[in-house]
């Protein structure tokens, strides 16, 4: 366990996911269900396709987030389900589509959808998903949970369009990333948990704090896999190490190294990012950059602060397992190294 | 004007799109201001890229079907405008999409958003429209629109991966042709109608009339639209001429000169729809082929029989100015040469 973990939340052990799948595991059974049995589709394409995804050893970490939310709540009904399945197929079609977009070709250490079945089934399939999501949050009923799953799908769509726009563009500003990770990953994460209060008939404030823990937690888990792109000591993360430097994404570790850098280095940065240094070797200067200028940790250390930030969202709740689990995930979520 | 549409309904000149755009004038202009308003972001890639198709010369036939609708039922609220424009979101993003799966470059005669602004952004900007298209709805605030409209979605995308999976594959039969039409665009129409009659709270036999209405146009139109692909008569269509038999999609006019053709000609069309044969002087041969067993006003007939299934719908509607409208629009669709 890391020091600065460990001043935040003293903890005999290393954070760990255990109590909030041990707290999950009945609703996840149920969700499961859920999502085998709406992915399926009379066009034998479409279930290949998304459970080579679905399937492909995802953490399911925002259906899990709206499930462990309802406990919070201390919701002893089932519409949560179909509304966790919804938000993971939301989920997957990003997935789907963002890796079109990046023409990635490993994703969970497995071939992309898109490697294996081709960019146009990738997009259809993702729009498939989509909308089925949308059929599910209607089969619920809840236009109040529609209001809050269709708006965030809106603002994810445009953090995406943001994102691609500042890629390739050294300016990029720290304010600008979190605004683009705010947008593209933890709008999802806050509209999982809040949809849980919303189930559950909470007041408006508690559904206020379900979803500040799902921002904050959502933009801490952001952090964190951008740190991990650039990490030399993490394990492999599963996706093409080095792909956010290929593919001259601005993220918080290279915007940090060429706020800190000297003159050569901001020269060799305005090289990689635009394009024109993103060989082996470049990807091996970067790493060392970053670890000369320490801004993997720094990029860590900012994902604690939300962390923190999220744990401290869910404080009004009474104390339990629920609650236990959801601060030990997000401690969890920040210390991973993969 | 041609016999066959006077044999069906006796009428003293071409058919015409006139009176259906007299009809929906005052609705269709609250629609495009919805549409306009609407399709705006603080991310400026994305109303550029939006609209460079939405103001792209398109006639806006699905939204205008649900103002004709409307008027049909004797509506007079405001409700449909927003849902209209909701309808041509879901339109155009699955375009944006399309483009992108075929690899298209020209659309309506200009080159197509994924030439101007790339795939990336065509399929984000997609996605952008699509849940702007369920943010809308939800204002709207009617789960039925909502389980018309998200269903309608997932059989479109459905349709889409049906037609791809069927793409370049000779053996495909009329059957599924109309299956996948039906799907991929007929569902929109049906629902696009469908929903006219849901806002004006008519009965549910009125809402299958409507809906009936729109499916069977729905399929007209696009068994027109892929008649005129191989139409050496037809003015250009907008689209790349030819598009259709050099990405080997099974079209009707295809589907029976392959039918009907003898060994030689079949062979030819193995080869072309299998990619193996798409040269300009390939695609003048199908064109010969196809007007030698003249394929392209069989499936000029086929939409023709559509049509008539569309306007039987609504005869029990009272007769007057919207009945008339919808009826002759209906002849117009299959009557169009572009």
């Amino acid at each position: 366990m890391s020091a600065e973990v460990v001043s935040l939340h003293p903890r005999a052990s290393e954070p760990s996911l255990a109590p909030m799948l041990a707290l999950t595991a009945a609703g996840m059974n149920s969700v499961n269900t859920v999502i085998l049995d709406r992915m399926q589709s009379q066009i034998p394409l479409i279930p290949a396709l998304a459970g080579h995804l679905i399937s492909g050893g995802g953490k399911r970490m925002r259906p899990m987030l709206t499930i462990a939310g309802a406990e919070l709540c201390g919701y002893h009904g089932a519409r949560h389900h179909k509304l966790a399945a919804a938000v993971e197929f939301i989920h997957t079609a990003t997935l789907l589509h963002d890796d079109v977009v990046d023409g990635s070709d490993l994703r969970r250490g497995k071939a992309t959808a898109n490697m294996v079945f081709g960019n146009p089934a990738s997009v259809l399939v993702g729009d498939f998903l989509f909308s089925r999501a949308f059929e599910l949050m209607v089969e619920d009923g809840s236009l109040r949970v529609l209001k809050i799953l269709s708006h965030a799908s809106a603002v994810i769509a445009e953090g995406e369009v943001d994102q691609l726009t500042a890629q390739r563009h050294i300016e990029t500003s720290e304010e600008r990333y979190l605004s683009i990770i705010g947008a593209k990953t933890a709008a999802l994460f806050a509209a999982a948990t809040r949809i849980a209060a919303v189930v559950a008939e909470r007041s408006e404030a508690e559904e206020r704090a379900l979803e500040d823990y799902g921002r904050n937690l959502g933009i801490a888990f952001q952090l964190v896999d951008d740190a991990i792109d650039y990490d030399s000591e993490a394990a492999e993360s599963g996706k093409g190490k080095g792909d956010d430097f290929r593919d001259g994404k601005m993220t918080l570790p290279v915007i940090l190294a060429y706020a800190r850098g000297d003159a050569v280095e901001r020269r060799f940065w305005q090289d990689a990012i635009a394009g024109f240094a993103n060989s082996d070797d470049d990807l091996a200067h970067a790493v060392e950059l970053i670890h000369r200028h320490d801004t993997v940790n720094a990029t860590r250390e900012r994902a604690r602060h939300f962390v923190q930030r999220a744990i401290g969202a869910i404080a009004g709740f009474p104390a339990g397992e629920a609650r236990a689990a959801m601060a030990e995930a997000a401690e969890f979520a920040v210390a991973r190294r993969y």
